[in-house]
């Protein structure tokens, strides 16, 4: 009986974390240009840590972003990424643009049977966010 | 006026992109261990991709993971994790050791202000998965 699906055991997911660089550059990143709000902050002076919970819902309800910033620890590359949907993709880019953001791909429209347009970004620390324009 | 939050443009976190070494591997982790759907599948021949959209609630609602196995392309090591809030964590973690899965962190009480109970394991990627049974 190890089938999750007979049981009535409850699961959310909670959290994505990202190991940042900065936690005031990537709050900033996540909040003035993507839209997120800063959610919930914690310090963990031993551990030399600073930590911020960033998304567009409150914690209890939606999966957010848990960036953590760790004294003297390198970002390493990741070979994932975070998909964001978004209302007006051409009004986000123009403003990403006039902002210096780096683009992984320009905007485009693409027809994939989800969306209609697509622009691949760069956060701070050099991780993949891929915006869509959905169809519908 | 690059604040996002003076305008209406609207945002959604749709997922989080896990690329992995064996699609039905991973499905089969996510599914039957952790109590995930499989939402969504997709082929891409011509990338040599095979893509599987897991998660606990629907695509058009809820954050999900997409899982994607591309042909020769080795998995790198990730430094971020997920988490997952789970409902009853000693059930789980029984039946994650029946199984044979690989605690990167055993079942321990926290007092973190937000969990009562913690184990972090291994996906079969070696992603790391932070379990948490949250107090209230």
């Amino acid at each position: 009986m190890s089938d999750a699906a007979t049981n009535p055991i409850r699961f959310r997911i909670r959290h994505t974390m990202l190991p940042v660089g900065d936690i005031e550059r990537s709050v900033d990143f996540y909040t003035r240009l993507l839209g997120m709000r800063v959610l919930r902050r914690r310090a963990d002076p031993a551990g030399g840590r600073n930590i911020a919970y960033v998304g567009y819902g409150e914690e209890a309800h939606t999966t957010v972003l848990e960036l953590i910033a760790t004294d003297g620890q390198a970002v390493e590359p990741w070979t994932g990424h975070i998909a964001i949907a978004v209302s007006d993709l051409r009004t986000l880019c123009a403003r990403l643009q006039a902002d210096g953001v780096t683009f992984a791909m320009p905007l485009k429209a693409i027809d994939n049977g989800t969306s209609r347009l697509q622009a691949n970004i760069y956060d701070p620390d050099r991780f993949l966010i891929e915006l869509n324009e959905l169809a519908e």
